[in-house]
């Protein structure tokens, strides 16, 4: 009896928690309201800037919270001092190393982005951070961009659908995720700097959507601005960004964050929306009696004019308002977990996501997989076979329990082979100081490698760029598409005396290929963290099947790309200005549209085994707007093991009063089929999203007419075709 | 009607969650026991010693906390780095500096303990530690030991008193009190390896109350064991102190942590109860590629035991479960609120601590208060008057928001006299490495301070000991119960030219005081923390009555007190052994049963008013083991002024099979008293607490006979003496 009446009240208690929380939600901006009204100006004023290189005060006297930050997008950051950019030496502070981001984008996989998201943001919230300083979302235009391997690739759906789950699985932990860099942060020449001028047409269509939908699907509660400039003025304090579209259009109730030291105005930062200014640099300014924080834009400088009447008072009370909303979503809640960390699940997580995005992108013959039983020599030529990539890269350098490297992983799993490994060449101190040896001359590298090539059955090549400076790093672009190092000239040296070479590429850009002609196998494998070695190993025995797809275009020649098409002014611009002449054609949209082909396809990826594409079918020809198109498609696994395709949905507008790309990414979805298996997979795509950006109304516009639905494999190999009509 | 359902279901919530409270609280075993089952070995062992200075590790896969802690009792302590004492340059650690525990004692008012306890637990709250070091509960044996200050007195019913409220006001913030040094560390000479001996009745009677007080009262969550051994073994890992009394008799469920270095043994500290091992030093065994904590005495080598079967698993086990019922209660609790610190109602219980805890001494023909609107010339002389006492000490030592000086106090509450300040003398370099200037050499200080006293129309000398080395530190003891620097002598000459001296003294101790009769008035100030200004000059202006009771015993000389009326074996030890000979008459109790009068008397303290009391009354005059003498007193203040006088009433066992003191303290009240109001105050005195420890049955013994209860102001100030028997 008495359990009955246990159980009847604990019924009627989660009705009325129920109950109370809708309450809660409500009682929130009650209760923020009640603590700005405690707040002194000076208080309101501190909130609003950094007090240390990661952290922001609180009210002390009130029980408010700092807020603690961390890099980065693919692993929590090691400790730094207080006011230092030296690491802090803690020993608690080892994190797994998730792959980077472009590789989760290899995977069109969004429950994947989503385990990714839990898993970041319990080794965030176990270290007690407030806030990831993730994830990347500016979109590849350039296969130079330094940046590019933290971010989501050229297509704004692909990064749209891919960081709304990884936001909802770090914001699932109590922590806010930060989506950045807001915005048009698409090179790191000149980044903090260089003005940026584009269409109104490419900046809605092209580089927003994946930050509006970060905000409007991803309920995401920061964003971090950018360092470089649009139209003149900072992006981290941006009237037309931050405050009319994000703010504004968007409704973004959260807090926007600097960059590291993008703030350059008292007066725009105030006015033009930014929240909280990290990282200026205030070199010179400390004293032994004044604090070097005190001098931030929105430190001092900001109260004076809150006390002169230059701005009013409301203007610091909306910063606070969304820094306390942000604290009663974090470190202000009790409902937060306690997070956890370089935890098994954590490490698998980051396998299972290296194995879905490593991308195969030739496989002549069969050459792979390879026998984990064979018995013969193989050769593992090349620094990437050994080089740590969690080091370096700037922010995102991190310090993780272990990397397992592509030799270690290769030699676990063929363990019967004859394994020998090859430097080949050498690309100089990283980061950490690691200097070459110096009787390993370049060109003893190289002889050894050839001679250890000539020897051997296979040649397994693990090159392609460093994580360091000017390759794939931040505060710096690549100068060339080219493999840096002599990798090409010592490709072609081996692949002379060895005719069974496959190449793997640890890069997260596109690289040009002299010698793709002559590769058996190429492997795209990113920059995959903690468990590198074993993935790689993993797709190159054939325990994993494949399923990776391109987020980006692998142009054959720098030229080919839509950036590089144009002069400097386009890339990297003259030093002051910058114009994004492609305008909307960037990435795959450019070698489409200009009937470019690319060396590798955007969405291209192949597989141990064979797909076919039955049909596909529209339930009606005709929609009108807010309707969706309602396509199944019929898909088999034709060959004899089990895989996983990307089916991929392009939308082709047949005529249009403005200038449309040949086609558009508009829905995709990873089918997994056991061998011989067919699946009827669904679609359901909004016409609404077929619509451009109509620069003269300002607003999006879906134009009735005829489009096509394409349905295929990569935006290079298109299966069906679909003809509908929008009235 | 929406309203009446929802109130009616929040009724029902409240009694259900009521009963899911107490079913959550047996679940936390369970949930601890599920936990245990999932945890290796090397992570049960990982769990048990520290990580870093002043953190231990959690298991990061599963979300386990680490445990962070701080010192100290009376101020949370500024950052250090991970592993090197060094200050870690935070701006963020900035702390209220709360009167030391001595002063708290001198109140005598629990409820202030537990203001003082919710106030500090704020702040460690505030700052992210999971356990505060404090409250520090040792017992007064000898005025030169350095830490007395830290501590409650020479009386275990007054520190059990006091302590425990404390404890709870910390614990309720999900903080968890850790009272210390358990056991018998009365001393810093030596600290680390003296052995020190005492009876079965001095140990159970004298040194262990607080601690019983803390653990079956307070409950409080863990304790540090102490430097010292006691009967040959380290008291961090003591068979008899921590298995059979601690966690035995007294059925302790929490943590025992070592003071820091101080586990000797691994075997011992796995089987005689230690939990955590914090500190020990591992200087040179660190290397490259290996952890120094890895060699703690409960890490590898506790790891070593356990795998070998030489200890038992469930030892391990154990130690866990308590580590994880503390986490439960702090860092695993939803429940703790979110702390402050540096706020004014922290500032405001500091000062008030200090304001009820400064004791009058002596106020010949009411010397004081001075009269705040005095135009006169007042000499304040003395270092003390501008020395910053939250700074040194040892552990406890501050980094403050603001520290007021007595001087910077009285200048602003004396706003119209003329105050000149002169040094006197100057104690030399600080732990701060703070050095005397060249040309102020001691005697030209001293002089300058005479001619200053001479022209002066009324001297203030705040004088005392400096809270370094040697002078109320960790680490060392004092070397005389004289005023160090010279004071004593500059003193002298002060009064020789100036018959108006009152006294100011800023220390922990008792201190001898040769110019006694001819100073006007003589202040005790303890170390009083932020408000240590402000609160002396409430007390010297009389805008507060002062109301302290000395927590222990000034003697006239050293060899009145009990621990140094025998040989050096009884203090400071040889070196190896100590035996505390003076038995179970620890202050007063020494000085009452041998009738050696002191200077000042335990309990003493002077009020600018006047009290009376007119009458004392039992209820009954016999009782029966187990129960409550029900005394009223009736007292009256006689004076012009509202003030609080301390009634304290002893027991004096009429006639015992033992030897007894004279009189022990068994009940204490704090009354406040408008001019002319009088009060009846009563009192429920468990006769139990009359029992004594039979050494011989190891266990307390009521006697049946007479006793008497004495009521006084003081232990040498008894107005009423009250006859009962017990049956």
């Amino acid at each position: 009896m008495k359990k009955v009446i246990v159980i009847h009240l604990m019924l009627l208690m989660v009705g009325s928690l129920q109950l109370l929380a809708q309450q809660q939600q409500k009682d929130v901006e009650k209760r923020i309201d009640e603590i700005i009204c405690q707040l002194t100006l000076e208080e309101k004023v501190k909130m609003c800037h950094a007090q240390s290189k990661f952290s922001s005060p609180g009210v002390e006297r009130l029980g408010i919270p700092e807020i603690w930050m961390s890099d980065g997008p693919h692993g929590v950051r090691a400790e730094i001092e207080w006011d230092s950019w030296n690491y802090a030496g803690w020993t608690n502070d080892s994190c797994t190393a998730f792959p980077a981001l472009t590789c989760l984008a290899s995977t069109f996989n969004p429950e994947l982005a989503y385990k990714y998201g839990v898993a970041i943001g319990e080794e965030a919230r176990y270290r007690k951070k407030d806030i990831l300083l993730g994830p990347g979302v500016n979109i590849y235009r350039t296969p130079l961009n330094g940046r590019n391997f933290e971010y989501m690739g050229e297509d704004p759906y692909l990064a749209s659908v891919m960081c709304v789950p990884y936001i909802q699985g770090v914001q699932a932990n109590g922590v806010a995720a930060c989506v950045k860099h807001y915005a048009l942060n698409n090179q790191e020449v000149w980044r903090g700097h260089i003005n940026v001028k584009v269409s109104d047409r490419a900046l809605h269509e092209i580089y927003l959507p994946a930050f509006k939908a970060a905000v409007k699907d991803g309920e995401v509660w920061s964003v971090m601005g950018a360092y470089n400039q649009y139209n003149g003025q900072h992006t981290s304090h941006h009237k037309v960004l931050i405050n009319d579209i994000l703010k504004g259009d968007w409704a973004f109730d959260g807090v926007v964050v600097t960059d590291w030291g993008s703030a350059h105005d008292t007066k725009e930062a105030a006015l033009n929306g930014l929240d909280i200014e990290m990282g200026t640099g205030t070199d010179g300014l400390t004293s032994s009696t004044e604090n070097a924080y005190d001098y931030y834009y929105l430190a001092k400088p900001f109260l004076e004019m809150l006390k002169s009447g230059e701005i009013d008072e409301s203007v610091v009370d909306d910063k606070v308002r969304r820094i306390l909303r942000l604290m009663f979503r974090t470190n202000m809640s009790k409902a937060r977990p306690l997070g956890r960390k370089a935890n098994q699940e954590h490490f698998d997580v980051a396998r299972e996501v290296a194995q879905e995005g490593i991308v195969l992108l030739k496989n002549h013959k069969s050459f792979l997989p390879l026998d984990p039983e064979t018995t013969q020599t193989i050769a593992v030529i090349g620094e990437n076979a050994t080089r740590m990539m969690t080091i370096g890269g700037g922010s995102s350098e991190l310090k993780t329990v272990h990397e397992i490297s592509p030799l270690e992983g290769i030699q676990k799993r063929f363990a019967k082979a004859n394994i020998i490994h090859s430097m080949g060449y050498a690309s100089g101190p990283s980061a950490y100081g690691r200097v070459i040896p110096s009787h390993l001359d370049t060109d003893s590298l190289k002889q050894a490698a050839i001679q250890v090539a000539k020897e051997a059955d296979i040649v397994l090549f693990v090159g392609g760029l460093n994580k360091n400076h000017e390759q794939d790093c931040e505060n710096g672009d690549r100068k060339s598409l080219n493999l840096p190092f002599g990798q090409d000239e010592l490709l072609s040296e081996i692949m002379a005396v060895n005719n069974h070479v496959g190449v793997v590429l640890v890069s997260g850009n596109a690289v040009a290929m002299p010698w793709q002609a002559q590769a058996k196998a190429i492997v795209q494998a990113w920059y995959l963290g903690s468990e590198t070695g074993h993935a790689l190993a993993d797709v190159l025995s054939g325990d994993v099947n494949p399923s990776g797809k391109l987020p980006f275009t692998f142009p054959v020649k720098l030229e080919d790309n839509g950036a590089h098409a144009f002069d400097a002014l386009s890339y990297p611009g003259d030093g002051v200005d910058q114009v994004y002449k492609e305008d909307i054609l960037v990435g795959y949209r450019w070698h489409d549209t200009k009937q470019i082909k690319p060396l590798y396809a955007f969405g291209h990826g192949l597989s141990y085994t064979s797909f076919k594409i039955h049909a596909a079918e529209v339930e009606s020809a005709q929609y009108q707007p807010g309707d969706a198109v309602q396509l199944s498609v019929n898909i088999s696994n034709t060959g004899k093991q089990a895989g996983a395709e990307v089916l991929q949905v392009y939308v082709h507008d047949s005529k249009a009063a403005v200038m449309r790309p040949l086609k558009e990414l508009k829905a995709f979805r990873k089918v997994k089929l056991a061998p011989g298996e067919s699946k009827l997979v669904e679609f359901s795509i909004p016409v609404d999203s077929f619509a451009y950006y109509d620069e003269d109304k300002e607003e999006w516009h879906l134009e009735a007419g005829q489009f096509k639905l394409m349905v295929g494999t990569s935006s290079q190999d298109i299966r069906k075709t679909l003809p509908i009509e929008v009235k």
